[in-house]
């Protein structure tokens, strides 16, 4: 089926349910950035294959918004299905609110699965329904009624995590959640985000794509965890682990009844943004909902010393494989062929002789040439291309170790480069080393650091439409809130910066039909001095891989940036080299060069 | 009276009152920064003089909540008081908040002047009274009950700002405030604020200190402006120009009486941190309020091309006034006798001597040595000192011109001064420049620009307790919301830059017992290029006086900030030099030299 027949089906089911506008957000039922086969709806019913964005159907018009990341991608992958492209943040381009109160008309309708919508956005869809006097109609799933051949939801095993990677127990855990949940007046905490959950059941699994998570809801009280989840995923020893911590299994499905029979004098722990509108409208009205962000997010993010150690370990390893792969493309470009999908295959080649490699740790981007201003590339074998001398090739990709999992990108100059692509190198490289070399007091958050990295490209009137760096979860999700590098105040306070905190640095210059430099590290939040003035705070960078000096033009280098790269490369050989052979080393000797 | 004697008599009515806890905060009815000498009831009853603090009282206790401008000022000045320094965000110290919410006893009672606290904050101690069962007693001035002769309140007379001073018509600016009141739902807007009415009314008048405005309020309905003032101070002319605007006129104290009389159809525009708890109270409770920030507040802080053209005359004049003292100061130092004072004097002289002089535009800050630490020092004749080389001299000094207010601070070296003050000096300087120079998208708010000013500071592990710079008013105040820069979250979100507003940028170090260093240049908020990342936005510098080459480090100096201040000097002898004499120019050729 085309995608415009799919959308004459929609409009037909829309027409069915009294619905005039249907919304089909990218997520599955938990709010997960990646989702299974089952749940990419919007990728059905709008072609568009990207990991974030927004469909909007109307009886005569379907729109998609998407961010900055995507905004060539998209334009692509819509070509000839009459689905719109919305740019978000671009001058003229309505949010989906303002569209939404916009368009529906006087008693008018707006539909969506209330499930893979988060509550916080399910009500302010209320209120424009409300403002026209029309009402929300969450509880079917449209394209789940034209979607012929739906791929069946994860049934991949799930397994417990062992205290040399969890460092911290399941009871420990749950002791701080019900602290938080004591302090907040809440009996009742129902998660329904699988990060925050597998953290606090030190619980992995398989059924989200690239990230280890365990399709799941969690019900903890006071006493005990309802753990609602598919038993079949779980072997003997994890049941018997679980039992111990006073985690009782329910069907999976079973939530949304259990929590019609919340008693009202009950009070219940919501996050408007995680918890999903279905569950939060069938949760009855006179039961007191206490809204907090849950308190898993803030815990998971600040890293405990075991989990510091296995991230260090990981970021070793992929740093190593990374050098071996960058001798190997410097090497090969050229003289063998190397396309974007065998690039690709090869750095996990040299990652999986590492160890312990489990996959990628999200959709890889490899690209090159002019493919590298497509923020969020996937090349496919319909748009892969042989890399040849003179221009760039871009890797961001990760790893998903078992001791944790990377992000990491490096741009690399095949051959010798246009002096405007080194231009653009060595300026995004000095926006990356202005904000991992930041000291700033406790209390800053990214919003107040972003400015470091943006510094080189906006005193050119250049700039990078999204954010600087996220947070990184470990073996859990790869953009982990709270905390995260971005100027725009709109996108919500980011939390402070707390020692343990791990985030990437990824700063980057687009320029569409012809190149993109992106260059990320994963930064440690530390503590440095503490003094009159309050604790102050720098990061160290923990992942060690040369900055191409072949893509630098090191003239336009400011001092300081000159020995902030100097010092950065002294540290990567001394890291990586103890793992090479010694035609290695000499190699990295020369990449690591002083400037 | 002794501050221990007016405790304790303070206290006598707090027992009569049955208040177990009193509330004195630094303000007007009006939430003016200073005050009239009528209102000083803080300084009254803790003895501090600075311009922003809160007593708190109870039977046993009294501490005084003040910000890092005044750490050291207030530990000298509560000397013996028994008032304790409470130094806000400083660890461990709770905020007014937490202190009272844990220091109220079950059924005790919060008491203050409710026309001196602001209805946000009135409200946040109504939830704290109430949480103890007890109760806000608002309606006495405790303070005027025990204070023999207290001041007479203000009876200086206003005047109409004529449109070559104004800009835009109290019509036009009643227009723009009565779009925004319809936009938002709202018939009533009531105005308690004296910078917003007397920018809405272009008055002008003498009842505050330093600051040019009348005590007044004001309500504005969509057709009428109710103006509440001492009819005393206007005279004919003024009364004619308020009438053509439909301005009634009604007496100071009536407002209170009169709202208590909305109809319960009418919605009134409330601004939370503006309108006084007193007021907020008066209006019936079945009367809608639309709580916003006040139209006017963002109306005025983007400054009309009028208003622009003054101000920059009024800078212009204030640097030749600025060079002149600063070659009269550096030939002279060590020669003749000057102090503090006189030397602030002597500023005021050459400013006088530019004509159009009205006054001071706030209290002046002329310190030597190790005063220069103290961020808010005023020079009394008890702390007075004679300049010596060896040394800094710091001025943070404001002209009230008529054509538009400064507020300019200058740090000079008095001879040779030890190597640690130049160093000192040289890293302000690059923060100063650091921010004067940033590059930005539109969008932006001072927190994301903050560290530009703080780098070479928080690199070295230094800082500087308070806020990098403010909005400037036009003849109005001198802090005026509602940009500024800044870095903490928690001060609220300032607002987005926008062109035509004006800020000063004012980084400063400050070692206690040793010395102290500021730079304070206002900048105007321009707009740069616009492209395919948004509007670029820069500032321009509208202050032009040298910053002290003999108290400059250039071998610290990146190679960047060497470049803006060479470029920053060139155009203050560009600028300043036609106003000088042929020996004048000489020495500012000296002073402007590139480095």
């Amino acid at each position: 089926m085309s995608i415009q027949e799919r959308l004459l089906k929609l409009r037909e089911r829309m027409r069915d349910n009294e619905i005039d506008i249907y919304i089909v957000p990218t997520a599955d039922f938990h709010q997960t950035e990646y989702v299974g086969e089952y749940f990419k709806a919007r990728k059905y019913i709008t072609n568009f294959s990207g990991s974030a964005g927004t469909a909007v159907i109307t009886a005569d018009e379907a729109k998609l918004w998407v961010d900055g990341r995507y905004f060539i991608q998209a334009a692509k992958q819509l070509e000839g299905t009459t689905v719109e492209l919305m740019k978000i943040n671009e001058p003229k381009v309505p949010t989906i609110e303002k569209y939404l109160a916009d368009t529906l008309k006087e008693g008018g309708n707006i539909g969506f699965d209330g499930r893979v919508v988060a509550m916080g956005t399910g009500i302010s869809y209320e209120k424009i329904a409300a403002e026209k006097k029309g009402k929300l109609v969450y509880q079917y799933d449209l394209i789940d009624e034209i979607w012929e051949e739906r791929p069946a939801l994860s049934q991949e095993p799930a397994w417990i995590l062992e205290q040399s990677y969890a460092g911290e127990t399941t009871a420990d855990k749950l002791s701080r959640i019900r602290t938080f949940m004591k302090e907040n007046g809440a009996d009742l905490h129902i998660l329904t985000t699988l990060d925050d959950i597998c953290w606090t059941l030190n619980m992995r699994g398989n059924d989200i794509e690239f990230f280890p998570l365990v399709l799941s809801y969690a019900i903890i009280t006071r006493e005990q965890v309802k753990l609602y989840i598919d038993e079949s995923k779980l072997d003997k020893e994890a049941k018997a682990e679980f039992a111990k911590d006073g985690v009782i299994l329910r069907p999976y499905f079973e939530i949304y009844e259990d929590v019609k029979s919340i008693a009202k004098e009950e009070a219940v722990l919501v996050d408007p943004a995680r918890l999903n509108y279905a569950l939060y409208r069938n949760i009855p009205e006179d039961v007191k909902k206490v809204e907090k962000c849950n308190p898993e997010v803030l815990f998971k993010a600040v890293k405990n010393p075991v989990e510091i150690e296995n991230i260090r370990k990981a970021q070793l390893k992929d740093s190593v494989a990374h050098v071996r792969f960058m001798k190997w493309l410097k090497e090969n470009v050229g003289k063998i062929r190397i396309t974007e999908i065998s690039a690709s295959e090869k750095l996990d080649q040299f990652r999986e002789e590492m160890g312990n490699f489990i996959r990628p740790s999200f959709e890889p981007i490899s690209s090159y040439g002019e493919h590298c201003a497509l923020m969020h590339y996937t090349s496919s074998p319909e748009t892969d291309v042989e890399l040849k001398e003179g221009t760039v090739f871009l890797t961001d990709t990760g790893a998903g170790f078992y001791e944790g999992s990377t992000d990491i990108t490096r741009t690399y100059a095949l051959g010798e480069i246009p002096d405007i692509m080194k231009e653009h190198f060595t300026l995004v490289l000095m926006g990356h080393m202005g904000l991992a070399n930041a000291k700033f007091l406790h209390g800053c958050t990214g919003i107040n650091l972003d400015m470091m990295a943006r510094k080189p490209l906006w005193d050119r009137e250049l700039d990078f439409k999204c954010g600087t760096g996220h947070g990184m979860g470990y073996l859990l999700s790869i953009h982990e809130p709270p905390a995260g590098f971005g100027w725009r105040q709109s996108a919500g306070a980011p939390a402070v910066l707390e020692e343990g905190m791990i985030l990437t640095d990824e700063p980057g210059i687009y320029i569409e039909g012809s190149h993109g430099v992106r260059l990320e590290n994963e930064l440690l939040v530390c503590k440095g001095k503490e003094n009159e003035y309050g604790q102050f705070m720098y990061f160290e960078p923990i992942t060690y891989i040369p900055m191409d000096l072949d893509a630098i033009k090191a003239e336009m280098l400011p001092e300081e940036t000159r020995r902030q790269l100097n010092v950065y490369h002294e540290t990567v050989y001394e890291k990586i080299s103890p793992y090479l052979d010694n035609e290695e080393k000499e190699w990295l000797k020369r990449y690591t060069r002083a400037v």
